[in-house]
This record gives C-alpha cells, sequence and structure tokens, in this order.
C-alpha cells in the first residue's frame, strides 16, 4: 500500500532526506522531463544531491531540461522518484531495474496505481510541473530560480497547448505568471515550443488537408496518413503528435476520423475525435476499439479504401437526422 | 493636449461621471470588441449607463463580446470613450463624427496619438483588456464578474495568441488566471478562438504548403498566395490572418516570404517574416517597402514569377554565408 502525502508532507519527506534518483516516463514530454529537470535543479539549490536517469527516447527538443543533471554512473541513489509517471508500464527500459524500489512518485493522472512507497497526487492539475512547484516552494517559502522557472514552464505549457486545453485551469495561469515573473524565458520557449514546426509535420498537414473528405453536410470530415505519405515527408512519432486533431478542429465538423496505414497497407489506425452529441467511442466500438466520449480509435486490417466504406455504413446511423 | 490619467485617477474619473458610449476599431479584433464589451458591463455593475457604438466590421467570432451593449438610436451620450485604438484613424466610418469629441481613449499602443480630452495608456501591456481590467478593480475594489471576466479573457488571449506570442508577460498570465477564476469560460472560448479553423482557412493553408520553395541551405522557405487560390477557397481577409507567419515557422528556415496576388495578377504584396540575424526590412528596403526588423511588407507590380527572380538577385547577397 502507498502512503499518500500531501504537498506539505512531500516537502517535509525531500527535506529530511538526499541523494536523489529522478525517473521520466516513456515516450517523455515536456512534462515529465520539465518536472524532473525542475525537481533535481530545486533539490540542488537546497543543498542536495539529486540526479535524473538519462531519458533513452528524449528528443533534441527537450533534452535541455535534463541534460545538466544526467546521473553519472558512479552514483549511488538513496531515493528514487518518479515524475508524472502514473503506472510501472511507462518506465523505460533503462528505468525498469528500479521497479520495486520507487521512494516517492509525484504525479497528477486520475489513474495513477499507486506503486510507489509513497505518492504524491494531485488529479486537480493540468500538469506535473504544478505539483512540483508546489512542493518546491513549499520546502523553500521563496520564489524557485530561473533556471527551475524555465523547466517548470516546459511542463506547464506543453500539457496544456500553451494553455489552449480543456485541461487549463486558474491555478496553471497563475504558476505560469510565477514563472514568468522568477525569470521563465516564455517568449523564446513558446517560438520553439508552438510557433515552431518541422518541414515534415507541416508537409504531413498539408498532405491530410488535400485528403481531406467532406459528408453529412460537411459534419463529418475524413483523412489518411499513407505509408507513401510518410515516406515521402520523412515524418517521425514526433511529427504526427496529435494530427488526427486537425479534421475534428475545422469550424462546422462534428466527426474527424484520420486513418492511418502501419507498415502495412492492409492494416490501419482509426483516430476518431468528435465533438457532442456523436460519440467517438460509439463509432470505435462498431470496430473493436474503445476510447473516451470525444477521442476514441481502433484497429482495423483492411486497407483504407474499404475503412471508408465501411466508416459510411457505420455513420449513416450516427449522422441520421 | 491631452491629459494623461493613471489608471486610479481614471477608475475615480468614469465613477464621476455616467453616460457613456464607447468606441472600437477599424477591422475590429477581440482585444477592443472584448475590452469595450467589459468595460460596459462593468459600468453597468456599478449603477452606470454605458452603451458600445455598432462595429460595421464585426465578425459573427466576436459579435457576443459587444451585442449586449449596442447603443440604441435614441441614446445621448455624456462622455465617449475610446479603446485599443491608437489613432483617429483607426475610427470605424460610423465613429468619424466623433473624433473631435472624445473624453477618454483607455489603450496599450505605444504609437498612441494622444487625440482624446484624457488618455489612460500602459504600453506595457500586452492587450487593451490588461488595463481595462486594471481600471475596473480599482473602480470596485472585487473580483469582476463572469460577464465581465469572459469579456477581458477574449481580449488578453486573442492579443497574445492564447499567451504565446513575444509580447505576453507574467501580468498578463495572472490577470487571466483571475480572470478564469472569476468564471471566464476559457475551455469553451479556447475551442472557438484557437482550436478551430475555417475549411477555407485550413484549404488556403494546404495550398500554401504545397506551394513552398525551400533555397539556400532551406534557410529560405518562399511561398505565394495566388487569386486562383482565394477563388478557389473562398478564403477571406480574416481566414488570412497572420498567414504570412507560417513559412518563418517551419523549424530550420529564418527568412520566410509570402507573395500574394492583388486583385490583378501583376501586383503583389510581399509579406517577409525573419529570425536574427536576418532583417526583414533590409529586404522589404530593397523594393521600397519597411517595416520592423522580423516582420516587414512592400508591394510590387510585377507577377509572382518575376518577383521570385527578383527576390532570388537580393537574397544572394544576404545570405551569403
Amino acid at each position: 500500500m502507498s502512503v499518500i502525502l500531501t504537498i506539505d508532507k512531500t516537502a517535509q519527506w525531500l527535506s529530511e532526506r538526499d541523494n536523489f534518483l529522478i525517473l521520466t516516463h516513456k515516450r517523455p514530454d515536456g512534462d515529465t522531463l520539465g518536472s524532473a529537470g525542475a525537481l533535481a535543479q530545486g533539490l540542488r539549490e537546497q543543498g542536495k544531491t539529486a540526479y535524473a536517469l538519462y531519458n533513452p527516447e528524449v528528443t533534441p527538443r527537450y533534452l535541455h531540461c535534463i541534460e545538466p543533471y544526467i546521473v553519472p554512473d558512479d552514483f549511488v541513489p538513496e531515493h528514487i522518484i518518479t515524475v508524472d509517471t502514473a503506472t510501472t508500464d511507462l518506465f523505460p527500459n533503462n528505468a525498469t531495474q528500479y521497479i520495486d524500489q520507487i521512494s516517492l512518485c509525484i504525479d497528477h493522472h486520475p489513474s495513477n496505481t499507486f506503486y510507489a512507497e509513497h505518492t504524491c497526487l494531485n488529479a486537480e492539475r493540468a500538469s506535473c510541473g504544478e505539483v512540483v512547484f508546489d512542493i518546491l516552494t513549499k520546502m523553500t517559502s521563496s520564489p524557485v530560480s530561473a533556471e527551475t522557472a524555465k523547466r517548470l514552464y516546459v511542463a506547464l505549457s506543453t500539457d496544456t497547448g500553451c494553455f489552449s486545453f480543456s485541461n487549463t485551469t486558474a491555478n496553471t495561469l497563475h504558476v505560469a505568471s510565477l514563472l514568468v515573473e522568477a525569470g521563465a524565458p516564455n517568449k523564446e520557449l513558446n517560438k520553439v515550443l508552438f510557433r515552431t514546426k518541422t518541414r515534415s509535420r507541416l508537409m504531413i498537414e498539408g498532405m491530410i488537408i488535400s485528403e481531406l473528405e467532406f459528408s453529412y453536410d460537411d459534419k463529418v470530415a475524413i483523412t489518411s496518413i499513407t505509408m507513401d505519405m510518410l515516406n515521402k515527408t520523412g515524418a517521425n512519432e514526433d511529427d504526427l503528435d496529435d494530427i488526427a486533431a486537425l479534421p475534428c478542429s475545422i469550424e462546422g465538423v462534428s466527426v474527424g476520423i484520420t486513418i492511418r496505414e502501419l507498415s502495412s497497407t492492409n492494416k490501419c489506425k482509426l483516430s476518431v475525435r468528435t465533438n457532442a452529441p456523436y460519440s467517438a467511442r460509439e463509432i470505435c466500438e462498431h470496430f473493436g476499439g474503445g476510447g473516451h466520449d470525444l477521442a476514441a480509435g481502433c484497429l482495423i486490417d483492411k486497407p483504407v479504401g474499404e475503412i471508408k466504406k465501411l466508416l459510411h455504413n457505420v455513420l449513416e446511423d450516427i449522422m441520421a437526422p
């Protein structure tokens, strides 16, 4: 059984200990890497020894968050901490050795499985970075440093799409304002994180747009990503991040479907996004998939053209006035 | 000579008066309309009579900001106020009758010409909405209402690209957090304002992407918007807003140029965006245009193909290593 710690108790727990190793999650994003870097920096500023485990999947965009804190081979940690990691399934390969030794988990996911000895969870927060901010400011009762603020800003802003996603709260914006005041270079970070796209991303967006097919009074928009498009653009998984949101971001569209070819052209992944009252899950359940009301997915062992026909049979019922 | 009023003095000035008419600027954006609506709402909550003049160019997206406050024909204003309007050149046609009668101008543009009897200007603020927020909270010493907060959120968020533009300050984020706390429906507003694109906008983006030409080790990206593309997509001025930022938002690109055909195919507008050390102004000055270091423009009486050739002559020097 994991012991649940409040922010106060977590701050006290950290204050009384030393020699920390911080782990991030698989396919690491700005929240896990920013939280890890900020926690390491904040703990060091309080005289502690703190390192982050290298994440083998870290991308150049986020490497700066943890680079100064990467653990050397000869460090023997006393306490291992995870940030933004809901379950042990999300441990990167080089972290699985620590699965049974996690002293503290700091998280904001309601799906957390309480795998750590101690858990500090605030599921009201949009980002784990907000939880780390609360802990660090509780430990020192003073504003965070510019180095810590920079990394926490990465955490908050990336997990909320620069404060545009529906998870953004008054607290997110309030903490962000304190981080900018503390010296987080929001102009420079925003430019890289939100106002720059890779050429591959832009090219694949252009192709997806030109492939869009509208139906049912333009309420449904269907597009596809073929292996050929991926090869032509050189788009990788990072480039495809959240791209399935595109069809449903068009004014008037209530059902947006992205059909993506997987390795073979006879197997596709469907990503469905909807606006109420239409249910993405209902559409995907027809094909053995599932998910949330407004975002769901499924795998279908058929080529794109056949899937489109199958989809129209399903949509016929759902879109009937 | 305009009398400069502090926030305190402006709050006092408003408290001592009544029967206000509020004007917005030409090609009205979220900041002018949100500021006007919030000011009218806030003044009404303090027992004042306040209306906004209808803006003939208001788009459906922002109409809700001022709709409840549109002035009836028989109202005789005692004091006329402008918001977010730097010069009288920016008055809409139906407002020019008031040019010499502006009692108070509330603004955040450093280019303000002090045309009003009294001016409350804070050029440190990213949006006029932040200035209106300061005035309203000074008048009542209590949080703004949800109706006021909603309109101020439109003002702040649209003028800062949902807090991603380089003008975003700690104050912007701090006020935004107070607005969300006061009941501004940021989830719903963000979806409409930042996470939805018109079909015409998306189509024109797709075409611009497919027209991109890269040169000088992919540091330069040039694209064009032809009359044919505008006709095919039905894109209007709203749809083209800030579209010239696209080529320079590509990773690795330092000079992004958008050539847009104007009515006749022999006259084009060039919009140039650069990253330091390249100067957009320098490029445009070659063609008799001008602007800022990183964003500039010019008009050229030639067709797209010829302009591309001319550009390469200019770029040859600028991009030389």
